[in-house]
């Protein structure tokens, strides 16, 4: 056979990772996922992060040591090509590292780059989005596919949606929403596009008992707003359980100015 | 245009923030903000950290990720040439960095070297920090702008207050005033500058829902004040998860020396 | 007396924990036990880990600071040596580092490598494996023997079982068995390996008040099952203080698909 | 005046704390308490650490940030010049450093030195001792004056006693005096004296409210003590969250060995 995956994969484009800029894809995928290790968001390989840059997107194997990671390890795929290919499952990627195989988190990441056109999306099993998750299913069908929280000043630390200006206000409630969690990953895909459809301003996306998916315009963005959004899971988790509610009705004591 | 702002932002005084030593304000600002990174003070381009020297005072810029700040992302202002500025709210830097804006908490700062002659000030998002606030808020209007704790050794990490020599005791109440947020954050200036005038001797004040401000007369002071009372603030959280009163009567066993 | 022991000890073998190889079993050890202590699996000595390279097995010696220590501390041991050995209690040292006792952890690795072919085994003092039995330990005989969760996705972090290839699934129940403690830590010896005939899929035994020991075919899968234990213990003990159950009743939302 | 301190402080014996060896004790102490900080036992320069060499304790100073402190900030002090001192309270100094102020923890740590003849003392002030200090002062005068906890693998970390040798078995009863803060540190040496009397195999006393010391032979015991210590307060802490309790009566189920 001699279609451009396997040409691609036999030559396979090792260029592509290869870099003296530590801002280069390659180089700063496996320095963000050590950091997120130290931070709990990728222990025991579960979770992980993505990186386009144009029509380049890299993205780190299955089943690694995140904070182990090397650039030598990331696989490369082209959104063009990809949006080319027959079969929607079928992944062209123009250069693979040997010995691995690709993350099953790919097509999430993916619906984050072609739906939101994002630079940077990242997945973490974070407890605190997992007890999140957990928290809001006692609270009955219905309730429980929204995290909502406001009046917390790390709030503003959230952009107002893709396409718009500005962050959110301190008073404004910041809105995730929930979607359940699938046998196979891969399966996940159709949920969280039809939350991206649902919630067109989110910059993230919960999954239940499994954890967080958030992105952003680009590095910097997503992953910023991924601490904020844990620092508000956290948050959330130690108000319940000193009984203290997520959403209040504070009226703001000063006008606010434009 | 040819005001001296515009000047010194041509020619930009990049000497301001060029130095080998590692206790100049320039590079000690990006090492504690990656401190206190680590310690989740500054999370998602939260919170941050300014040191005055003589009449310069040194800023971060605003949403950076403070864990990977650079001596080049530093601002310099003069207090003496603010002084002169006829209206409050425009800042007069002698240097800028390029591409950043300028951080909303530069008022606030300026409120502690100015009103206390402070040699740094520090603002953290500390989750302890907002936990206190939202505690306190449950206790009623009258009760909930003061956090006080008292017979705990962690409280003589704090001086008697502005001007007088000593730390406190450990049967001493430690006192810290607590504001309400605002919308945007430098309205809040007005409100600390009250809360200053109302405890004199505070080297700290809490923000509802937000975190805390805390100086002091150099960096050594402003940071170990600051750890103390993330110390009291976390130990508070831990008291009330376990039923037990911040403030208590405990007599002396042993006569106090003088 | 002329026995290879003795032989063995008198020139010792140094060269078997020399090598610049960083993944060379003497120098892993080392590493991964500084990592453990950071993640508070070795505190004060307690726990540590061990490795097998075909017949030879690596073992940190008694009482030392997990995050100080060299490859020149390593124990090596061979397993067909052992296996010759008359008395079961009597180990065969291959080399042994001056100064040092060797660790009473000792049969129980051995247990993991001949039991289970395992490649190496790791055995925390972590709290969260300790608040688990713990808290099994209030449900009553029967029911305190095994620790059981599912319905969390960090659950896909464990093979199916020795022998067996692929992982469990997301609706699968993750089976820790939990053993009681004894006086003296190789006492532990029969009861695990009661508890891996039992669960023959096993990868990891709980010891009630002690910690957890955990398994796999190589380094990489023994830490990554080790990390995801970790992180489900911690999960668990979460839920316990929020009222969550640990095993639900949750019904495939998609089928699952070959 | 022509005393033998002021001749010493002229000349200043810097000799005593330079040295390239890393165990040397003016090197050994930084390192410590910079470890240290990042537990969280030494936060805003409370707590500390003190080791004795033979005839000389080095000690750090008042008021450090202690994960900066450098070889030149020790003090070095002479047992034996001390012992001959007339007037307890002072304090005869082999060397110490330029702008700095003796620690009030000196005569605690010494009591550790000449009363038990330890090689290494260290101070915490870490949460969890705090906390369980405050845990038994609600179980009322008389039951809050011992800190108790038995059946957990980890007390094996303690040894038996001064001047005994062997460690605390599974199910020995490890027991902490408690005793109650001063307002002033020096304060406590008499009733820190007091209980290692009561308790004379102790190598901990936890003070009220405020933390704890730990001693051992060397620094190596010391150190290993003092994170089983904190491992123990910390699990404690956590056991009275989730209502287990600290002392149980279980019978040995395997005959103990001798």
């Amino acid at each position: 056979m001699c279609s451009p995956t396997t040409e691609n994969n036999n030559n396979n484009n090792d260029h592509l990772v290869q870099s003296s800029d530590p801002n280069h894809p390659a180089n700063l995928i496996p320095a963000l996922c050590a950091k997120f290790w130290t931070l709990g968001w990728v222990t025991g390989t579960g979770g992980g992060a993505s990186i386009r840059s144009d029509d380049l997107v890299y993205l780190a194997p299955s089943g690694v040591q995140k904070e182990l990671m090397k650039p030598d390890d990331i696989y490369v795929l082209s959104l063009a090509a990809q949006a080319q290919s027959l079969d929607k499952r079928q992944r062209v990627y123009l250069r693979s590292p040997a010995n691995y195989k690709p993350s099953q988190c790919t097509p999430l990441f993916l619906a984050a780059f072609t739906k939101r056109n994002a630079g940077c999306c990242i997945h973490t099993h974070s407890h605190w989005a997992v007890l999140v998750t957990l928290i809001l299913e006692t609270q009955g069908a219905g309730k429980d596919r929204e995290f909502m929280i406001n009046n917390i000043e790390q709030i503003k630390g959230f952009g107002k949606g893709f396409g718009k200006s500005g962050n959110l206000g301190y008073h404004d409630t910041l809105k995730i929403p929930v979607i359940e969690n699938t046998a196979h990953e891969e399966d996940l895909t159709e949920f969280l596009e039809e939350a991206m459809d649902k919630y067109p301003d989110t910059y993230a996306v919960l999954v239940r008992r499994h954890g967080v998916y958030v992105w952003g315009e680009n590095v910097h963005k997503a992953k910023t707003m991924c601490e904020s959004l844990d620092y508000l899971f956290q948050l959330a988790v130690e108000m319940k359980q000193l009984g203290l509610p997520w959403v209040t009705d504070i009226e703001p004591t000063v006008p606010t100015r434009k």
